[in-house]
């Protein structure tokens, strides 16, 4: 049976009128010219047999209707926004729930949130967290207690009033974060410096009832990681505070492979009770920054509203200093706005749940049973290796069906095994970040030591590829400006504006207002030098970024 | 400086008149007579330092107050709730959370359940399932729609009412499972047969607004992680049903050494909205049965109340087969109450967090170098076979009141180390399961493929060992019974009846009122030949297990 031509049905049936490869994939070989065409290979032209014309296969004897499945999305080119969120429902990342802003993470986009877990998870306990588990209803009055806390989060709380069919007495607020019952029950496992420091953390929903929301940037509930410490000394607490945004700056870098830029936030955008707040910032892309991950140094100011109190060595009663820090499913996001491309999805291999899709191609009966063999053994080496592979040996889809599935999926590497591969002892091997012919590399060996050599260095070599183009990316698209007026024209033109800044909070809020843009952060990395605030012409001790942001 | 043997303060300050522990350890050679004073080794004087008398040790030199720690938790012979609350306490598993009945899960428990997630995570992908995650807000009109299932549930819901400052205008319900959000969405992923099986599972919290809580065992909010599957026929739906169970069942004998009885609850026991449920049954130390996972085969009852239908291989329109199965942290309960004892907890070496303590013992300040320096190679070995060790080197506790401590916090494998077995190469292994002299081994070589031999055969040991105790526990109270005064009998003395049943639910309920004893289970292993109700005198197919539970 020849199952490898089979048009997809999403050129008939696709409402979107732009889902034709040949737009948005102008410069896919692949997609190009019809004359190219009595020159393509078997493979190439299974590769081809989605797209129009030819609408029909001449090896297409056993058409049968398919089901409906775009491999397409709307080219991340002509629509950010509606990119993204067909990326996040074709690529089966998430759904919406049954309540407003909520959202199901599907099983692929739960992975993904898994590989991040089982990095940081290992991070955290190596810095030396343990993890536990705070219950989520907190009694309304613990909120009350902090005043900038309850300022910043009252409006955002999911509150419950009725439990086992009865009005409460005490309302219950639904965690939006879980400063206040931490402290609650510090009070009760810190008496002495002895018992310092308390370092945990915790792997947990949290709900903020958020008016505008987006698939993994803004939900009502998501998850997260919150860390929470408490420390014998505010400079100890501090050190923790910045080592964590580094393990954070790392994870970014070396997993996600995106270039965040690790900084302190202005007094206007720090935590909600908090004394100071430290954020990796990423360039989605749009250019619109997103706020990746954060650790605050909480000071005293909810060990003060809690009493938080510990014994020091000379029996002086303190109150503890604090971090917290947590990152999120919003991280999924921010990989998902960082590498995609107009043909969907590309995942970092370090935290694809899939790094290798295996295709299996056979035209004859006959060669059915020899590819599929030889494309289970392929899978058995690469498993011996721990590399994360699957074979997609569905009988419903042509491999041309697959390759633009599995492409959308944003699966780093594809390997095509067909009857002419089986019999050289060799496969094809396709990297998904560069399209076309250039990322193609025909006659790999399978023998086990030289293929899992080539899978694994093409894997880094994507890892690498991706953070070189993000970093590219987002430094194109910064601009050093030293007035207001070159800070309005680049935040104008869509890019991230750097220059001095010692100006008021007022100041900040006039920005935010005229031109959309916030501080998203005065970065670590500070140029050296004198510096003069460019908006009050003022001595200037640091840079601050600032850019309009999700 | 002499650390070795201060007495603990707490025999001054504890208020329980019976935490002496020479009334609680009565077998233990340690605590016997003081004519074996005059034998005992250093080691062993240290072991005994916090035991009266004496209550003064001649080698307390450098004396300071030391903050207040139980090592010791009332014994379990004497009231099983308050052990198993001291337990809780004592080592340091949870706490109360602030909200009547919820539960803090401190780091040491946490362990405990990571363990546990770490072993049945793995199971469910080996067995075909995807993790995901669903929104814990439902949508109150979802809770009604399945009879039973609302009927189950309504009384234990949490409803939130207010979000973001506004009454809303449907109430949404904390999920207290999720079958309804899960069929909502099914329905928007099923579509026909090649979209099945569709098979789940979510690591998540659940509300239940319970009104007698216990920590770990009946909480308001619980940790557990629920499978949600659906397929295209009755057959394999129970099949999957049975499978799960298997796994459960499994992971309780292997992993947590729990001798459970698998079988299926009779109808007033089944899961609200299930056809059939299939539950494992745990026999805990005051012998009262404890119901620690279960599987639903839900049949068609929530696809037919949520138009969960897919299109079969004839085209035809059918309703999907479900199941869901679940395992929660009250499983942690189950491992405090299967395995503990007077002297606390007792933990399983394989979902132990600590599989071995090792206690440096040195006496001058000149052996405190080689003492260290030895344990931590010792620990070095140990974590290089991927054994979990951990060194307890604190200064201000004696190695007796960490003996005592660990053992409360039923560490597997004790090493004590001293100047003595740094010369002579060799170290002491002290078994948790076999306490006083029986449990000791002298003279364990440190040579690393010796030691790590000796430890992880203890471990093993000690795995069976506790498995083999339990089931010896639960055989021994186990009673055939033929008559309805039989069954009295058998449960006013705490034990389980088992017997032929083939009577009504009324019957059913009348020996819940009569005895609070219920049915636990239809045990999948039935005795063989023809069988007479023991109520009715009818024939009946099989043997029920009666028993008061928790």
């Amino acid at each position: 049976m020849g199952v490898f031509c089979l048009p997809s049905l999403h050129r008939f049936f696709s409402p979107h009128p732009l889902l034709c490869s040949s737009f948005y994939h102008p410069s896919d070989a692949r997609f190009s010219l019809p004359k190219l065409h009595a020159s393509l290979t078997v493979r190439e032209k299974a590769a081809e047999a989605d797209e129009p014309p030819p609408l029909r296969s001449p090896a297409a004897v056993d058409r049968k209707p398919l089901p409906l499945h775009d491999s397409a999305v709307i080219p991340r080119s002509l629509d950010f926004n509606a990119w993204y969120l067909d990326v996040v429902a074709k690529a089966e990342l998430a759904d919406y729930g049954p309540v407003r802003g909520t959202m199901v993470i599907r099983p692929y986009g739960y992975a993904i949130w898994e590989a991040i877990q089982e990095y940081l998870n290992v991070k955290f306990k190596e810095t030396g967290h343990s993890n536990m588990y705070f219950p989520q209803f907190i009694p309304y009055s613990f909120i009350e207690k902090e005043a900038s806390h309850v300022e910043g989060f009252s409006p955002e709380l999911a509150v419950v009033t009725i439990g086992g069919g009865k009005e409460l007495e005490e309302k219950l607020v639904v965690r939006p974060t879980s400063e206040t019952i931490v402290n609650h029950m510090l009070t009760q496992w810190i008496q002495s410096y002895r018992d310092l420091p308390l370092m945990v953390n915790q792997w947990a929903n949290v709900t903020r009832w958020e008016l505008r929301t987006k698939p993994f940037i803004r939900t009502l509930e998501f998850l997260w990681q919150e860390g929470h410490t408490a420390h014998a000394s505010a400079e100890e607490a501090e050190r923790e505070a910045l080592q964590m945004i580094d393990v954070y700056k790392k994870f970014a870098y070396e997993q996600a492979a995106i270039p965040v830029i690790a900084g302190r936030k202005s007094r206007a955008e720090t935590f909600a009770g908090a004394s100071r707040t430290y954020t990796i910032e990423a360039m989605m892309g749009d250019r619109k920054a997103l706020q990746a991950g954060t650790s605050h140094n909480l000071g005293q100011n909810f060990s003060r509203a809690f009493e938080t109190q510990f014994t020091d060595e000379n029996g002086q009663m303190l109150h503890v200093w604090q971090t917290s820090w947590a990152i999120s499913t919003r991280f999924v996001g921010a990989i998902i706005m960082t590498h995609g491309d107009d043909t969907g999805l590309m995942l970092p291999p370090r935290l694809a749940p899939i790094q290798v899709i295996i295709v299996p191609i056979w035209k004859k009966g006959d060669e059915k049973n020899a590819v599929l063999d030889t494309a289970a053994s392929v899978e058995e080496v690469l498993k011996s290796a721990e590399i994360k592979v699957k074979i997609d040996d569905s009988e419903q889809r042509t491999p041309g069906w697959k390759y633009n599935f599995w492409e959308m999926k944003g699966v780093p590497l594809r390997i095509e095994i067909g009857p002419h591969d089986v019999a050289s002892g060799s496969v094809v091997v396709i990297r998904r970040d560069v399209l076309g012919k250039v990322g193609k590399e025909f006659g790999i060996s399978m023998e086990p030591s030289v293929l899992i050599t080539h899978v694994k260095s093409r894997l880094e070599d994507i890892q690498s590829s991706l953070l070189q183009r993000a970093t590219q990316f987002r430094d194109s698209h910064i601009v050093d400006v030293s007035s207001y007026e070159e800070l309005k024209e680049a935040i104008s033109q869509g890019k991230w504006a750097r220059g001095p800044w010692s100006a008021s909070d007022a100041d900040e809020q006039k920005v935010k207002e005229e031109t959309g843009a916030t501080i998203r952060c005065f970065p670590f990395d500070q140029p050296k030098g004198p510096k003069t605030c460019f908006m009050t012409g003022n001595p200037a001790g640091e840079v601050a970024i600032f850019a309009r942001s999700y």
